[in-house]
């Protein structure tokens, strides 16, 4: 592992040393795991009393920690979060294959790989296929004819780009996901279903980084559309025809039908599913396994199945738990009404 | 691409063209993306209005679309989107991998492959598996010992099907799907999980088209199928000795708990899950989301978490949101009762 | 298929035979489905109906069948279906393939494999890797640098375990499972998300198995932790850092958010999530699709969404499906109510 002195790690970090500049840093740990030569990180107030037993020898910290964190070496940031990633990045860095193309690699007399591309082993790059500058393409992954993959990507094994798609770069795959997958339509003929042929393509912005396992369809005829900078997680759907804007969020499992759009900055929490041919706007939450049946206005923030504002879901599901009680005092009230009832007209 | 006039794709399409014959169609498009040498179509009514601002050549349309259509070249059918399917399969085909068994394929000599079989790279297909007439194997697929895989199907990259599965003519298989993964059965062992042995098999009826990343457990022992016809979607999970019917439809996500029966022309929304050893009739509906937990009787819908019939969970949810109402006013009829109790017992 | 005696099957299953030793039993089947030369099995007295009517060879069953049995053969044990599965075990054996490493796998030289592993083609051991002895690795399987599988696993077909990742022995991961992939974490700035570098990895217990095409991310720092014994279904998603105790099961498509604890025994019903960083405490059952929110202690059992207490849960969702008749009751209550006070007040 590379070892840092803590003003070269302050100068990735964008932050300012409090403490000694020359100290040897060469692990990175959270904050209750760390030991001695390891720096760490206190994101915000909450974790401000752990300063004073942690066994770090640096922490990264905003503002205004210095008080509590006594004689302890620091960098001091505005981001701690941020600049413990980036001192991550350089203390631990991944492994990654170098450039060329492995000999037991298929790489199609058409397709075109730009300079310092890396194909691992087992890989198929059909003819057509482009792959830009610098992209590392993992043993076993598939790569359709005519797709298009940028520069500065990581595509991990077993994925799977169909034909004619479109990544952008700097784009994350992680492994065994799919890429253009036929959508999920059919026509009625006599009760039985006739596949409408699905032609159209994905195209995947720049920036973006795409979980294991997830399954994103081609449009029918079109595009299906993931914004620069989004970021789906693990075992997500996304269906034919589907449009999500830019620096949008969707965790685990979470799943949207056919042709719906969903807009910029956006957070999904995990297991969401929306219906097809609704449009979710920009600056939304959705709360995680809500189910989202209808139009979603931009800057809102919704819950439940089917989802209702957040706040509304938040008052009727607290009431939910406590039906029985509910229950028995209108019963309660039936009863002393009959009462009174039985006075005013006694027969 | 192909270009074909009016007149022959009236002819693929089964339809009457009403306007210029000899128009040259080179595309396909949704009504408000065509343009120009695109033919396009409108399912309904619904789309009529949309007719008279279309930059598309040409429109599939049922009967009485005519006035709504002006002077635009019409192919008039019975059905238009299963005539457009029909449409694009020949304006746009697809390109599928020609017949031949890559020398970077491993074929085990104890396998059979019937003629015009295409085996790409990578492909791995074991002793004694049998392989239909110009089925196409897409590189990376696992084709294990004494599986069957029917004549024309077309099984994409990564799929997994293991030993002794059998899938029928025409299937589709996307990638990373998994065919005969164990099912997930244990007996228990002071405390501890014994796994059950898994012996049993998957078996696909004809024409069944399944999307990507789904899992499909083989059976403990005998079998689980699907039936002729049935679509299942991305991600979707079906556990061992369930049965699935005849021209169903699984939307994404869903999952069926052991030895569950579904029946024929059922449909799930996405997300559906259903509990082990239940019957789900024939043409049942399930919305999205909704968790099963009881048989569904034939020609049913049913929502919910429990499910229960859809019209009585449509109820029930919009009181859900109320709810804080409904709890306010229970409370304001206990203050005006015991108003009127002290007034008759004042003490 | 192997044949066996009576005699021999007791031997195995631990049990005593009533009747004949020596007949031969070449099969095993479910109680309806087996017929002659078969061995079946009834778990307990609910099944005592079928034994009148089974066209079995032999049965296996507990104390206390004779009598339901009559002059049928039987194995007589204390746990039936503990018995019957190792009684498959032997007359339906799995066929696997035999160690070697296939000339078409790649295995790197600084890759150690231990006696008789068997490596199928297309299989990739990167740089640094372990495989413990009689481990067996389908095909296209990618083991990553650095990444440790202890003795007599099995891996199917498509998995991907990425660098550094730490499985022990006896584990079975079924087709396109992936085992170290990035946690989902992001830093923000300036509302763009930044990748957190995810540098820890996954340890997986001894004994566990896990299903097909599921995701288990690795931690951030540290480690993702799946305790000995424990099973896990087809498409779940542990996210990083996550750590779950020993002998714990859970069910298709269930999801764990980042840094979340759950503990040993603990049961998960089908499509259950579980929010980030809570506690959930041993021998706890959740319900099939529950949303778990907030801390669970041990030895208790929750449903819903957001779940509670399992009574709780059914009480409220059997009024939940009664909400139209109590908010009737109410209104009319209202009525009643208001007549009163009209008499009592007539203005």
């Amino acid at each position: 592992m590379p070892e840092k002195s803590l003003a070269e790690l302050a100068a990735i970090a964008g932050g300012i040393v409090r403490g000694n500049e020359a100290a040897v840093i060469t692990g990175a740990a959270p904050l209750e795991d760390a030991g001695p030569g390891d720096i760490t990180f206190a994101a915000d107030r909450k974790y401000f009393g752990l300063l004073s037993t942690t066994r770090a020898s640096a922490v990264v910290v905003p503002e205004g920690a210095e008080n509590a964190a006594g004689s302890l070496d620091l960098i001091v940031v505005r981001n701690p979060q941020l600049a413990f990633a980036r001192i991550v990045e350089v203390l631990r860095p991944q492994y990654l294959p170098g450039p060329g193309v492995h000999p037991k690699a298929e790489v199609h007399p058409g397709a075109r790989l730009a300079k310092d591309v890396s194909v691992q082993a087992f890989s198929v790059i059909e003819d057509g296929a482009v792959v830009g500058e610098r992209t590392i393409i993992f043993p076993g992954v598939y790569i359709g004819r005519g797709a298009a993959i940028g520069a500065d990507c990581v595509i991990y094994p077993g994925v799977s780009i169909r034909e004619g798609c479109v990544v952008g770069d700097r784009v994350i795959v992680h492994s065994n996901t799919v890429i253009g997958s036929d959508g999920f339509g059919y026509a009625r003929d006599s009760g039985k279903y006739v596949k409408v042929p699905q032609r159209g393509i994905v195209r995947i912005g720049d920036d973006v980084e795409i979980g294991a396992s997830a399954a994103i369809d081609r449009a029918a005829l079109g595009e299906t559309s993931i914004g620069r900078g989004t970021k789906i997680d693990n075992l997500v759907h996304i269906a034919h025809n589907v449009r999500i804007g830019e620096d949008s969020a969707l965790a685990a499992q979470s799943g949207i039908a056919g042709s719906t759009k969903v807009g910029s900055r956006v957070q999904f929490g995990g297991q969401v599913g929306i219906s097809g041919h609704l449009n979710v706007g920009d600056d939304v939450g959705i709360g995680a396994k809500s189910g989202v049946v209808q139009d979603v206005p931009s800057r809102s923030v919704c819950s439940g199945i089917p989802a209702i504002p957040h706040t509304d879901w938040l008052k009727a599901q607290n009431i939910y738990a406590k039906l029985p009680e509910l229950r028995k005092k209108v019963s309660e009230l039936e009863k002393r009404l009959a009462e009174i009832e039985k006075k005013h007209d006694p027969k």
